[in-house]
């Protein structure tokens, strides 16, 4: 609907395939979730479908079928691992929507009351931070179903 | 996982029962999708299960299974509807994250180019305008499959 082709060669696709590394917290048969490099607040994450698609625009109805398990997952454990009291679930559909990366995916953010969350898109965190969060978020998946 | 019991007096679940009004746009047998009253853009709106779940924490997985087809038959319809450049798919867990009413629920925001969003249930839009608006999107909706 959008018009515009899945670019094979966009940042996710690259992870997907394992030409550029990433801080994954979970993987199955069809998603990936992993940190948000440039993260709104402590444990941001990423989730990812394996099958290609720009967003929610040329994405196969299917496919949520087998992401929102794993974002609901993911939400569970942020909220565990970092006490958080709430969670924002947000994906954005092109560039306008505020979308920086065309391989469909959901951010999932834990919020804590009266903290404001950082600007998105805007400060690489660094890598001990983001792989200290990961092995929180891993631990945390343990004890969810 | 929140541990909060779901509360069948919020006002989603008020009309999901019938006893107020909404401005719907779609109805099936599991989702609701109708006009945000404080919408944050034009054409703002909301998707509930018809299943009771508080939010993401304590909700059925298979919730989601009914839920995002219809996320995605909005999106396009309000991105068809009101010429958006963009969509945001929003859902808040707990007031931190800005929740306000608890009953599971996605936001879908039409975005347009350099048009900032209002903020999150700020102000009550009137009616004539949330009519019109379904009126669009009940119209789109015919061109989606």
């Amino acid at each position: 609907m959008s018009g515009i082709p899945y670019d094979p060669d966009n940042i996710f696709a690259k992870i997907l395939r394992g030409d550029i590394p990433c801080h994954a917290v979970f993987e199955d048969e069809h998603t990936l979730a992993f940190m948000d490099v440039m993260p709104q607040a402590e444990g941001h994450t990423l989730i990812i479908p394996k099958v290609p698609s720009r967003n929610i625009f040329d994405a196969d109805p299917t496919t949520f079928m087998w992401l929102m398990p794993t974002v609901q997952k993911i939400a569970k454990a942020v909220k565990k691992a970092f006490h958080a009291d709430g969670v924002r679930v947000i994906q954005f559909n092109e560039p306008a929507a505020g979308q920086t990366v065309f391989h469909l995916h959901f951010h999932v953010i834990p919020v804590q009351d009266g903290v404001a969350l950082k600007p998105h898109a805007a400060k690489l965190e660094d890598g001990g931070t983001l792989a200290h969060n990961a092995e929180m978020i891993r631990e945390a998946l343990k004890f969810i179903s």
